[in-house]
C-alpha cells in the first residue's frame, strides 16, 4: 500500500451551471420579469452579505456556448448551508425560467505534499485564508474536474510518496509563473462527486486559462497521469452585465 | 479457473432518486400542496412501521446538487416489497411534482473472505443484525457503485482465492479506523444492477467521506483493482428539514 | 483467420423494456383507464393464443427500479412478426401512458462447441424445443446483454476453436450446476443489435440471478473475455399483480 | 508514415431514423392523417422518379425496437440535394408526428485494395454501377458504422499497404460466400460522420446478417481492428406494409 | 517535463449548431414568421458589417443528417462579445422555434513549430491574417474536435519537442497538397472547451474532406496520436439558400 497524501480542508463549494429557457422568458408577463429581477437581486445581496461577514462567497459569471448560460459557485462551511441555498434558488420564480446544466460538489483543499515536517499548517493565516477564499471577481472563469489516472503503467495511486511529492512540486512551479495572472482554487470532490478534484481557475485575460492548462499537460503529472473532464468558461456577470444579459 | 469468494446476503436494498419539479411544485394549488405532503407522511409512517417490526428499514436523504433532490434507500425482503413501494410511491400526489433521477437495485452483502474455516457465519446474530440493519439516522449519505477490474494485467478475477484475502484483509484495515465516524453498507448487485456492488456511506461530518475514500485510494485494492461510478452526497431529511425544503 | 463457431437460431427475440407516466395514468379520466386495461387484456390473450398454438411465447414482467417499469419478451418465428406485435402495441391506449425505456432484437441461439461430430443437432427434439422455448413463468427475470472482448491480449476471437471450446466447457459447467434453480436464455444479436449477445435469465428466487453470474465472473470465459452491459431483474406479472399495479 | 489506401467515391448517402409519436398519431384528427398520408405517398413517388432516371436512389424500411420506427436511406449526387430532401421531409405534416431518431452521412465507396495497377477502375461499368448503386428491395435491411482500430499494437493506421491487403483479401472472400444471401454497400464517412464506415446490408432473410457478420468477426481483420457502433435492423416498408403501419 | 509548444492565438470562436422546430415553425402564424426572417436578417446584416469593418467573422451554413439544421460560427476579438452574440440571438424570434445542438468555444491559433529560431512571426502580416482571417465562403463546412493521446505508449505529450516538430512536418506536408481545395481553420481549446483543439474545414468540393482527413489517419501523428471527436459537415447558406430553407 502506498502512503496516502493528506489533505486540509476548507469550504465546501457548490458549482450550479443553469440553462435559461430564453423564449419562455422573452414571452413572460413584464411584471413577472421584474418581480423575478427583484428576488434574483435580493438573492445577490444575501450572498453578498455572507461574503461580507467571511461566512461564505459566491461567484456569478455567464458561460459561453450552449453547455449553460451561467454558473453560480458557492462557497459554505456546511454541505447542509450550500443545500439551503440551493433549494432557496430553486423555489424563486426565476429559477422556474431555468434548467439545470450542470452541478458539481467539492470542498477547498491544498495539499500536503510541500508541507515541511513538523509544521502545523493550520496555525498559518494564510492557509487558513487559502481554505476559506473570497472568490475572486476577475473577469473570467474556468472550470474543469480531473482524476489522477489509474491505467496499467501508469498508476498514480501506485506511486510511492516520495515520486508524487517530485512530480507535484515541478507541477507546482509551473502553476507560480502565472502569479497574478490566473488564480486556481482546487477543490477536492472524492466520495463528493464523479471526479476526484474540481479546478476553478480565475484570470484578468481568458488567454491565460489555455496558456496554463496546456503548458501544464506537458508535464508529466498532467502527461501521464492527468484524466480530464467537460469544461466550462465564462465572464464576470456584474450587477450591468446581468441586467444587460436578462433584458428584452 | 479462480476460486469463486462466497458472500452472506440479506435484504434487498433499492434506492430511489429522485429531482423536484420546483416550478410546478411552487406554481401547485396549496391545497395540492398539503394533499400531497399528508400522503407523503403517511408513507413515511408505513415505512417507519416497518422499521420498528424489523421487517425492513428506509433512509430518506437530500440531495447535494443537480443530480437529485433526495434519495430514498429502502430495505426489503424481497424484490417483490421493493417493487411495490416504488408503485406505491409512484402513484402519489407528490411523486407527480418528481421525475426519476437514478436508481440502483442490489441485496445488503457481507464478503467471507475473512470467515475462519470451520464456522457457520449464519450463528452468528451479529452478522444477521448487518444483513439486516436498521439503516443510521447519521447526518449525511454518500453513495457510489463499484466494480473489481478486469482489465489487462490489473485482473480481479484472475486472482487466486489467497491474493484477494490478502488485499481485502489490509483493505478492511482502512475501514475499522473509520469506525464510529463512517457506517458502511455493502450491497451486491451483480445480477441486478450495472455495476457489481453499491456502497453506502453514512457520517455525522460529511468530510469522513473524502478522508476514507481517498485513504482506500492509495490501497491496492482500489488503485489497482477498484472502477467507481457516480457519487451522490446527501443530507438526512428530518421531519422538520423536509418540511422546510418543501415549504413554499 | 480463427475458426468461426457456429450457431443454431431458432425463433427471434423482442424485448421491449418501458416506463409508465404515472401522472397522466392517476390523473386519466377512470373510463379511459377501463378502456386501456381492456385492449391490454385483448392482447395478452392473443399473444398467450400464440404461446398454447406454439407459434411464440410472450414473458411479462414487472422491473425493479427506475429503469423501466416493465417489460415485454417476445419470442417469434420472423422479424415481421416482432416488428407487427410492436406497432400493435404502440397503437394501444395503454402504449399512450408509457415511454419507451429500451429493447433488444436478437435470436435463440445454441452454440454448437459442445456438438459431437457427425450428428446433426436439429434431429434432435430437445435442442427444437430450446430454440423455441416457451418462456418459463418463473417468479423473476434477470436480462443482460454481453460481448467477447477483443482488446491487447484478451481477444476471444483470436483464440483457436480448441480453447475456446475448452473455456465454454468449463463455463457451461457452472450453468449446470444450477439447473432448475436459474433457466437461461441465450440470444445471438451479432447483426441485429448494438452487443453480441443477449442472455435472459428466469429463476424462482431472485438471488440465484446473483450467485450465478457472480460465480461464472471468477471464471476464464468471464474474468477475461466477458464485457457486460445494464442489468434488469423484475419480477413475474401475473393478471393479479398486473392488476394491482395498475390499479389507482 | 503508411501509404493511404486510395477509395473510389459514388453518390452521398443519408440514413435518416426515425420514431414515430404513436399517441399523437392515434389521437389525430382523421383529416390530418389523411392528408400526411397523401403528402408522404407523393414524396415515395419523387423518391422512386428519383431512381427511375438514375439520379438516385431510396430505400425505406421498418425498424425493429425502440432505437426508431423507420429509415430513409438516401443517395444522390451532392450533399446539397440530400439536405434539400431531409428539410423538404422535415416540412412535411407527417414529420411533424415523428422525432430524429439517428442519421449518418456518408458517401458510398469502394476501397482500392484489390485493383490490379494499370487498370482505371472508373472506366469499369461494373464499378459504376456500384458507386451509384439502385438499392436492393429486400425483405431486410441492417446498419451499423464501424471503424479500424488504432489501439496499443492494434493500430491499422500503422500497418503497412501490403498488410492491409492481405487481411483484406481474406476479409473479402467471406462476403464472397453470401452473395446472392446478402448485399453490402459500404459508404465511407470520414470527414462526414463520426465513424470511419457505414456498413448497409440487404438480405431475404434476416439470419444472414448475423452469419455473415459473426463469421466475419473471427477474421483478423475484425477480431483485431474493427471497433462497430450501433446495430439497426429492420423490415422492407412496402406500400401495403406502411399503409398497414400507419392505419388507426 | 517534455518542452511545451508555443502557440500564436487569435481571434476567440464560437461553434453555435442549432436545431429547429419544424413542425412549430410550420404551424407558427405566418406574420410570426415573417418577423422572425426579418429580424434574422437584421443580424445577418451585423454580423456582415463586423466582418466589412475586420472586427470578426461569421460563416453560416446547414448541417446534413439530424445532429443539426444549421451552425453560426462566429470569431471575435474577445470572449465577452461571443457571449453577447449568443445572447441577442436567444433572444429573437427565430431563435425561440431552434434548440441548442452543440457548441464549442476556441481561440484560432497557429502552433510555432516551424517557425525559425531569431524571427517574431506576430511580424508577419500573413501571419496576422491567419490568426484573424475572414471565414471563407467556400461551398462546404466541416467540423470536428481531437486531442492528442496519452495513452501507454502512445502519449504525444511525452514526447520531446523534437520528435513532435518532426512528425508535425510530416502531417503539414499533407495539408499542403490541398492548398485551394481545403483551407483549415485550427482553432485551440485547452482549457476553453472538452477537446484540445476544434478543426474546422472548408471546401468548393465535399468529397476532400474526407480525402484529406482519410489521407492524415495514415499518417504517424493522426495514427498513433489523434483521437476524433463528432463530426459535423455542411452546405452554405447563401440568403437565397436560407430563405428556401426557412419557406413554408
Amino acid at each position: 500500500m502506498s502512503e496516502a497524501a493528506q489533505t486540509l480542508d476548507g469550504w465546501y463549494a457548490l458549482h450550479d451551471f443553469r440553462s435559461i429557457d430564453w423564449s419562455a422568458w422573452r414571452q413572460a408577463d413584464p411584471g413577472v420579469r421584474t418581480a423575478a429581477l427583484d428576488e434574483l437581486q435580493s438573492f445577490l445581496k444575501q450572498w453578498q452579505a455572507a461574503e461580507d461577514a467571511r461566512t461564505g462567497s459566491t461567484a456569478f459569471y455567464a458561460i459561453v456556448g450552449q453547455k449553460a448560460d451561467f454558473v453560480l459557485m458557492h462557497l459554505r462551511e456546511t454541505l447542509e448551508e450550500l443545500n439551503e441555498l440551493e433549494t432557496a434558488f430553486n423555489k424563486t420564480i426565476f429559477a422556474g425560467f431555468t434548467t439545470p446544466a450542470h452541478s458539481y460538489v467539492s470542498v477547498v483543499e491544498l495539499s500536503n505534499y510541500m508541507t515541511p515536517p513538523g509544521v502545523d499548517p493550520m496555525q498559518n493565516p494564510d492557509i487558513i485564508a487559502r481554505l476559506k477564499p473570497a472568490l475572486p471577481k476577475w473577469n473570467h472563469i474556468c472550470f474543469y474536474p480531473m482524476n489522477k489516472r489509474r491505467q496499467g503503467n501508469d498508476n498514480w495511486y501506485m506511486l510511492s510518496m516520495e515520486e508524487r511529492r517530485k512530480l507535484m512540486y515541478s507541477h507546482g512551479m509551473i502553476g507560480r509563473q502565472y502569479a497574478g495572472k490566473v488564480k486556481q482554487i482546487i477543490t477536492g470532490s472524492v466520495g463528493f462527486d464523479d471526479w476526484e478534484w474540481g479546478v476553478t481557475l480565475f484570470a484578468h485575460e481568458a488567454l491565460q486559462f489555455k496558456k496554463l492548462v496546456y503548458e501544464m499537460r506537458f508535464d508529466e503529472v498532467s502527461a501521464r497521469y492527468g484524466d480530464f473532464g467537460d469544461f466550462y468558461v465564462g465572464n464576470l456577470l456584474t450587477e450591468e452585465k446581468l441586467s444587460r444579459m436578462l433584458q428584452i
